[in-house]
């Protein structure tokens, strides 16, 4: 998994049938650092992320093992929302404490 | 999965024969600002997309997903056509708004 | 898929049993332009594709989704020979027309 | 594989229901010569590492080939602890010898 | 696939039990010229190769395509050494010529 922060969503109304009712986020990879680093990714929300929110997102194959994207063209999944990181002991982010 | 722009096709008569039929895509990844970025891609086309459009391909055993490209050597396909993302809820593309 | 060159082959006679019999093709990735780009890549050759040409070639899991390399420890495939391919309706590649 | 050292510890309470109970680290790639390299990642630890060891991590779907991991969204998993590296016959790194 | 060289080994005592019994490889990816590039990679080893051949090296669900990693989260296999290679007709390496 990665560590990224939710900068926005897409929109899209054309699409395969097995993608509708996702909702899809932009997501940019953070380092250890907490900054933005790369290249934005698409990825489906399984746990109701917002804008801003610090997440993990999971890709390859194992965006497609939630219930909702089982068997889906779905290449990242954001599967859960970050409370805590810490690097050598230190709180590099809290949730709600930025 | 990326945003893309269309930027052109391929054609391929000589190939391996599961693959006869499809439309190959040239598209080469945007960044979080709508920029062309990194190296162009080419995704089987699974949403009648055109050049100049942008849309959302998925990379991986995910472009297996479709009824189309199902047990395919396909490793990238197309699956929808952007209509809005958005960056902080800022509208950073709109189909046909450009 | 990414668009690539064929530069050279690869002899191997010491290898897993699975792989005997494949002729290992070295291709480096075109950019849009037709330039190449990135690190070259050792694919299993499934269309006949000779040392110069353009092609196409898949990774990853659809790398065993041709007859030949139906559950073997291949993770990379020559499957298609391009003929022509364009960008915003130019003509950039045309098999012959170097 | 990758060798990478464990950085620190991710916490994340809102997620997909079949990753509770994992812990997750973030660690970050290593390259020949022992030094940090390219961005961190989150893997979920199969081995009981701790902050500051040196272990390798597995992407992709070999990451739900534990029997902790296996059919969740996970996709890097720490499953190995380092004791030694060599390269060219030279020890780069001893665990507990630094 | 991707050329590589090996450069060393590592050794792991604490990891999966179902990992036991493999020899790690650390080996680096070639490009065509047969120089060193990108960063080291660790691979099961699965055809007694050595420090300082040339081989080829999978990743991915491939690396899990021979029976010994069948099944295993192994992420890397080193599944043949390299003879010779060659690019646009002109020999870059021979083992055992070097």
């Amino acid at each position: 998994m990665l560590l990224a922060r939710v900068q926005g969503t897409v929109v899209a109304s054309q699409k395969e049938p097995s993608m509708d009712g996702f909702k899809f986020l932009l997501v940019r990879p953070l380092d250890e650092t907490g900054a933005e680093t790369g290249t934005a990714v698409v990825a489906v929300d399984a746990v109701g992320a917002g804008v801003g929110e610090v997440v993990l997102f999971a890709t390859g194959s194992a965006a497609r093992q939630t219930v909702a994207t089982k068997d889906r063209p779905c290449d990242a999944v954001v599967m859960a929302i970050v409370d805590i990181f810490e690097v050598g002991g230190r709180e590099v982010y809290r949730k709600g404490g930025e």
